[in-house]
């Protein structure tokens, strides 16, 4: 229980990330200290008030974006169902648009929509795992009322086009009502730049052009399991309701241990792409992309080694070749440094994560909310064989990932491949 | 942010406790070393999951009920949420029957529901702040679908008949299907003998007789903000979906600090009333009892002084009488011996919270949620005079409450009051 959290042969950031002790340990006392309810009116809950605010300014500022378009959820689950059940309040039932990569938590609640008469329409990636703004803009009709694309995916690391998705759902719009556009940035925020607030292009008649609403989370950035945050720049009301916490947009008393907390990470992680280097971030995240390419040189020496998709490959870039500042998602970066999802041909994935659970080496097959299940939904929108499907493993970094780490790994590999090999 | 709490003069327990500080930082330890997603295969998801259904054992045995029957949520409010929304998965709209007295987590999402087809039954309280199962029964109809009466009042610390009104509805139902029951235990569990699971009087053809779901939070019981749990012993097919995380009863990676907080504080302060005395539970709830009846002695000699409910007495009952075993809801308690509602005549609520605040004694109008709105619906709701209303405020105590601070709570109100008789 004391000293540092031992985090050897962790390779599976992407379903929940090692701790800040630190910034844990800062979000307690605060948390302890500042303990009345941010709704009294008297000083100990105007203090957590206070505490709260200043919570929401630093996510606001890490995000460059304003304070009063945050809210602080339970997690990135809420956030993303928060724009869903929002529909609810509608006067009528229409259409949602979603990828067919979605997480679970945007995939199975727009589903459950279809029983209360909204229409679900999916959309799928191509080979490469990219939704294109041309299969989204196909499938809007005019009673689309919400288009739900992440921002990178959870279990192949690939970055979404958002930006031009945006565009092209504000120019497919023209003379109507735009549907609003959700990102789940869960697997974005923290992890390569990504900038909420971008300056789209509005069509006449358009109110808006951009992201309507996004989906945080702090585990997946060294913060605590059940604390996230939605960007909501435009309130759209909501149709859970309750005390009215959060400006009505979610009820509940504040989690003032979770939003310090996420804050701090934000604060340490969060990246914009179109601001200067702060931190520690941006050396992070250029050793990520050194780190990730190290390991596909590193793949591609292992015969029975198959990148899923298949289309990628090193994309190293040096700090003075700009492309770090070019515009994040909109153009240059199409991988996450962070995550790779790899097959093994021969080797089922679950044997594999066994195998190297065996050896010290802890990596997953699909997301950790599909974990138990044998379906890997997202892998056969791509297309993927099924055969390879089942031998597919995601490999995920974090800031605290060593080289020695990446040694065990590379070790660990192969002589599980090895041994298979031999076997057959 | 070394040393204890402050908590000096602090009287809004009802709002948020003051932590329990060695059970937040014991629960920070576990979950910091326990950093997996429970839902992931390898050693840290699995070292994860082992905590949190020890979490959820611990849950149980206090509370009394399987362990299969909990789910952890984000709070007292995430938790009344879902046996609502749950509704929504059903082919048809039918009724929803909730207490004009409930919190508006509990109403303001029943009366969402309208949008959706859904009509809204509400049942008002008599003067005496108590909704009796003749009032519930009067209003079922053939389509309702859903009670939800809560347990304890949060402003007036009225204690609901639960059981009685269960074993009503149960009654009222024979021969076709019982409406479920939920109840709100926010201001019951840990405060109060509460039992989930009672032996109730099952008509043939029906399928339960007693509670369906009730929700629980732990920020009113000395844990963290931002965990709760749900009872829920006979499956609801959810409407809210995701990962599938708590059985598919809440998706969402699962909050391990939280868990682990509200465990160990049901431990210390949960209580069935059937049970022998345990670790403090019960010296705590008689410490309470014993303060509230001199609390309420010591308002008997202020002349403004107006308790709400009037039918408000004292109600020591000493060990030996038996009462605190005899049926905690069902029959005995009829306050909560941690809340109470006054109004003093001539002084607007906020005006003396203001005054008192001053003098370094923090209390509440109303509930916290609604503190920043000038409505009090429970005290309409039990028809107290719009001005007397106005003039009501909620003191609430805690087990840390001490006698130096109930002296130093008389001392400020005798003070204020006095001021003001003298200005008139």
């Amino acid at each position: 229980m004391t000293g540092g959290v031992n985090s050897g042969g962790y390779f599976d950031w992407a379903a929940s990330s090692v701790p800040d002790r630190d910034i844990w340990r800062e979000a307690l006392d605060i948390s302890m200290e500042h303990f009345g309810n941010p709704s009294s009116i008297h000083r100990y809950g105007i203090a957590a008030a206070d505490i709260l605010a200043e919570a929401r300014r630093r996510c606001a500022a890490a995000l460059g974006v304003p304070a009063e378009s945050l809210f602080f959820t339970s997690g990135g689950t809420e956030a993303n169902h928060l724009p869903i059940l929002s529909l609810l309040q509608r006067p009528a039932a229409g259409s949602i648009l979603i990828s067919a990569i979605e997480h679970p938590a945007v995939r199975e609640q727009a589903l459950m929509m279809r029983n209360l008469g909204w229409k679900v329409h999916i959309v799928r990636p191509g080979r490469d795992g990219i939704i294109t703004p041309e299969a989204v803009t196909e499938n809007l009709t005019d009673d689309t009322a919400l288009v739900c694309i992440m921002a990178v995916n959870n279990e192949t690391g690939v970055v979404q086009p958002i930006y031009r998705i945006a565009e092209a759902i504000t120019a497919a719009s023209a003379g109507r009502k735009r549907p609003k556009f959700h990102v789940d940035a869960v697997q974005g925020v923290g992890k390569i730049p990504l900038d909420f607030s971008f300056p789209g292009t509005c069509s006449a008649g358009v109110d808006t052009c951009g992201i309507d609403s996004a989906a945080v989370s702090a585990h997946k950035i060294q913060g605590p399991r059940g604390i996230g945050l939605l960007y909501m720049p435009r309130r759209q009301e909501p149709f859970v309701r309750g005390g009215g916490q959060e400006g009505g947009i979610r009820s509940g008393t504040e989690n003032l241990f979770g939003a310090w907390a996420l804050s701090r990470c934000l604060e340490k992680y969060a990246f914009t792409g179109n601001e200067p280097a702060r931190n520690g971030f941006r050396s992070s995240y250029e050793e990520a992309l050194i780190r990730m390419d190290d390991f596909i040189r590193f793949l591609e020496t292992l015969p029975c080694a198959r990148i899923i998709p298949q289309t990628r490959g090193l994309q190293t870039r040096t700090p003075e070749s700009g492309s770090l500042t070019e515009g994040g998602l909109s153009s240059g970066l199409r991988f996450s440094p962070w995550i790779i999802q790899v097959s093994f041909e021969g080797i089922p994935g679950e044997v594999l994560v066994r195998s190297l659970s065996e050896r010290g080496i802890s990596i997953s097959t699909g997301s950790a909310c599909s974990a138990r299940k044998l379906s890997r939904p997202v892998l056969e929108a791509m297309k993927v064989p099924k055969q390879q499907a089942l031998e597919a493993v995601r490999i995920s970094f974090g800031p605290l990932t060593r080289e020695e780490d990446m040694q065990a790994l590379r070790g660990a590999l192969e002589e599980t491949v090895g041994m298979f090999s031999r076997h057959r």
